[in-house]
């Protein structure tokens, strides 16, 4: 039961790397140029601060997954890693977050604001940062697997 | 022993909910109204997606912080409770870093993407989100303080 419940986490923690991996490498190669106007526009995720927020992020979160698989379940380590698993959640749903609100105002604008929309121009980085988004999103998801998972196997069964 | 740290968590629980409460309605007040060209520019939370969720995930906080202090430390739903407050603390979290984005480029522009800043026109709006970051911030600080308490409790001392 034990090692079966070791090697779900160990699966879960290797997806969640694959996850925020694909996650960065999609926004990071992200890259579109048009000409509107005459005028070039150059799209790159290095533009906007989110962006390279959620690159950083998903990139921790990708390397902590991995790292994570080194300490062995029973030392004193363990306890940390899952107030770490806390953080690390807490980070991806920040970038997350952050990378949503830019790629609204991208998508719709703000009138009030007087911020057009941009992604009719550059409708290939709005999908690449769309895509990253969902792959980040699954990472986040597993993530709350794993906690639900440490929860109930430290404090016990969730459901009486 | 138990009993004081019972007393601390409801203290912190109590400190969750002050914060997030004036966090919704720092933000759900701030509003400015100035001219600019002979243009009138309305500043309100709600012509801001972001905000919105802000102030949305702002009260559901607070409303959660108080209803959880009915739950009696004995029972069975206690082990939800912490389930419950890993993703309060995540819903805290994606809500300053959506109103954080969308702060940034209110602040600063985005060049690249041709959005202005307008914190030069509505200084005093601008200053309302930053103070209700700030004290969404402080919930959101409290809320891993309350996390670590009950992984400190339940698994075991974090500092061996």
């Amino acid at each position: 039961m034990a090692k079966a419940s070791r090697a779900c986490v160990v699966l879960l923690r290797l997806l969640a790397a694959a996850a925020t991996l694909s996650a960065a490498v999609v926004m990071a190669t992200s890259h579109e140029s048009t000409t509107v106007f005459g005028l070039t526009l150059d799209a790159k995720f290095q533009y906007t601060p989110s962006f390279k927020f959620f690159v950083i992020a998903n990139a921790i979160g990708c390397g902590y997954s991995l790292l994570v698989l080194l300490v062995p379940p029973t030392s004193s380590l363990s306890r940390f890693v899952v107030v770490l698993d806390v953080i690390i959640a807490m980070l991806l749903t920040a970038a997350i977050s952050a990378a949503g609100a830019i790629s609204e105002v991208g998508k719709k604008g703000n009138s009030h604001s007087g911020w057009l929309p941009i992604c009719g121009q550059i409708p290939k980085f709005c999908d690449h940062v769309m895509g990253a988004m969902i792959c980040a999103f699954c990472g986040v998801v597993i993530y709350l697997v794993i906690l639900l998972h440490s929860i109930h196997t430290v404090i016990g069964p969730l459901l009486p």
